[in-house]
């Protein structure tokens, strides 16, 4: 049991890192199976298909998500404001981290898989919806959190702004994967402050 | 000859649909053949490669976003402010008349390729970055007009918060495409002009 699980293992995370480095369509069973020193008739086993795999690969994304930024950001002590302003830095060290060990920059994991996949595989668009109603639950908590602290109007449609905060990192990391800029999120995460004091979001403000 | 650079044409047109609302790794030669009614031997004759096909679709995108953007937003009579606020309201028409065509909402047609395609190919990635430059430069030169008519700061680094909005315009459609929410970039446009007015973007604003 100890090595099946292995072998498991051993798969996602060899689908984690080659779909990241690569796209889902380009990197089969077959090559995952031999980087991870799996036979093909194992991985059957695991996964009935590789869509399978692929949700098994997104749980363990979420899974990175809640350790790398909503717990550290928990625990940053500070004002909301400060650990909003938090989100991004991971964000950025992130993509340079990955720039640094891969030689490429590939964006985000989940946004790539979402792009590539959403009109194609509604079971997997699901997936990919609920993860980022995750992000940007977990980014309005944030928000909520500085207009308690009157750091935002009292009127802020924080929801807005949230998903305003989340799609503007994605496209910053879908812009940093096109020029191949690792340095991207570093250098327009500071305007992201801009979408969340923009006048429209908090229209009837107090 | 006018047969031919039909058939050539219909290639291009079915790739581009069909690329569009699937991906491009889902859609091979064959089929984009078939639905052009070209047989396979006479696409090489056009297109060396799939690639070379893209090439073509990505001219074709571009001469697209010209003419259904540049084009419209210069003959705008009104402030740099109400065209550079006309970018966002095309996207959001775009967006909602592409869903109401095919029933489902695609995204960013080029932003959809370039997130699939950036790692694995380098040509094409130079392609759709320079594609990206270019309509970095147009929003900038909205923004530089809008500080020469004394609507934004002196200060202000147009060209960052011009990569900003292009950022913020591909992460919306990416997010709308996941959500399968073809009104999404209707209701996060307006949040666009945090960004342009975002402090951090004239530190040494006048």
């Amino acid at each position: 049991m100890g090595r099946t699980s292995d072998a498991e293992q051993r798969l996602i995370e060899e689908a984690t890192s080659l779909w990241y480095s690569r796209s889902y369509a380009d990197v089969g069973v077959s090559e995952i199976c031999d980087a991870a020193g799996v036979r093909k008739g194992s991985f059957y086993h695991f996964f009935p298909s590789k869509r399978d795999l692929a949700l098994a690969v997104l749980d363990r994304h979420a899974q990175t998500f809640r350790e790398r930024v909503v717990e550290r950001v928990a625990a940053h002590e500070g004002t909301a404001m400060e650990r909003l302003d938090l989100v991004g830095q991971i964000g950025a060290e992130f993509l340079a981290e990955t720039a640094e060990a891969t030689g490429t920059v590939c964006g985000c994991p989940v946004g790539n898989l979402a792009v590539e996949l959403s009109t194609i595989d509604d079971t997997l668009r699901r997936r990919f919806d609920a993860m980022f109603r995750e992000r940007i639950a977990f980014l309005r908590s944030l928000l909520d959190a500085a207009v308690a602290e009157g750091s935002l109007p009292a009127g802020t449609d924080t929801d807005l702004v949230a998903e305003s905060l989340n799609a503007y990192y994605e496209g910053i990391l879908a812009m940093a994967k096109t020029a191949g800029d690792a340095g991207l999120l570093r250098r327009l995460a500071p305007l992201a402050i801009g979408l969340v004091r923009a006048p429209e979001a908090a229209p009837v403000s107090s």
